[in-house]
């Protein structure tokens, strides 16, 4: 840790990711209870201990940095409400989608912030950031029910685009509201090669938020790809 | 396993347990993701993972006697909807009052009926029937809420009888439809000293009817008083 801010930001950023994984363990409980097919109720079910699992595991290393993991983990506590209650899902299958959308760009965001900080970081919650679980078993569940049913599968489609519109603006908010998560995305810019040296506060905010932006919009893509909904 | 019927009702009745566990998992996410309280959030996400666990060591013993775990398991999918649905809640605290009071009779019913088995099966699964950490954190968060507020704490009182006689019916309804399940309380009834040797059909269900319930509600009596609600 070799730069001022770095410990508290990489803190912060672990905080958030733990806390990503806690939301995720009550999110895909709550999909197991509402759920009928017992198969995938207890699919979800095992993913959702599985989450609070990594979270357990993000929560240890924030304490090894010298940090309450879990109270660092609570500062983020409700942060995506926003984006809960902006987002009604009217259907089971909505709500799947909902949680995967929301949960993958806020992994995104992860990913793309954390290759600003040492290796060691992103080896040390490879487990939360390369986890493809929770997508493979939204994308079976997805999938199978859009197969045999054009018209959920446009109205599905339809939900995507609505959902990534209220992630991304969730993650811009946390990013204004956290100035240690503004330190890292704009770290992440400049590595990657976003020239903001020369420009003033307000411009080298907006380029930042439109680099990151790009970034989670082409994952996003890539990823209704993967379960044959056009983004 | 030396008499007729018993590794099935040995099973069946693991199923039911496991069962009873993964339905607290899903429940206390959900009482996770509702609460305002940043440390009862953290501590239901405890106690969900924790109760997923316990689920997994019966499913592996369910598998030890040579029956499949989950499947078993899943033959009770659903098996607590019908208390879910006659019953409810309209605020956080009646959520928590509910789960717990339905949870506590489930168990109830396990640690009654399975004094009729070997005890190796009682241990083997004492971890589900005998851990406290679910009625302290009730009881913890359910003080809190009524020490100050005696308005709160009759609505609740009343809300808990509500409650017993809805999961008592509950656990009736189950046991009529699992022949598994009413051998066993027969066998329990009858160890306990009912004499239902000599009484016909219809009059033997009654009598061992009648008894279960009468131990269910007692153990619940004790519990209102635990955390200080008339019963």
């Amino acid at each position: 840790m070799d730069a001022p801010f770095l410990l508290q930001d990489t803190t912060t950023l672990l905080g958030l990711l733990a806390y990503a994984e806690l939301s995720t363990q009550m999110r895909l409980a709550i999909d197991a209870s509402r759920g009928s097919n017992p198969t995938y109720r207890l699919l979800q079910a095992d993913l959702s201990a599985a989450a609070y699992e990594r979270m357990g595991h993000i929560t240890d290393y924030i304490n090894e940095l010298g940090v309450d993991g879990r109270a660092q983990m609570l500062e983020f506590n409700n942060a995506f409400d926003e984006y809960e209650q902006r987002t009604k899902a009217e259907t089971w299958h909505e709500r799947v989608l909902k949680g995967y959308v929301g949960h993958a760009v806020a992994l995104d965001f992860c990913r793309v912030v954390i290759q600003s900080l040492p290796a060691e970081v992103h080896d040390r919650v490879a487990k939360s950031l390369d986890s493809t679980a929770e997508a493979d078993a939204a994308a079976l569940i997805l999938d199978e029910a859009t197969a045999t049913d054009s018209v959920l599968k446009s109205r599905l489609a339809l939900w995507g685009r609505r959902l990534v519109g209220e992630a991304l603006n969730q993650i811009q908010s946390l990013v204004f509201a956290y100035p240690a998560l503004e330190r890292l995305v704009q770290n992440s810019a400049r590595e990657q090669g976003v020239d903001i040296a020369s420009a003033n506060e307000a411009d080298a905010r907006q380029m930042t938020t439109s680099w990151l932006l790009s970034q989670l919009t082409a994952d996003h893509a890539r990823r209704m790809d993967r379960i044959g909904l056009a983004s």
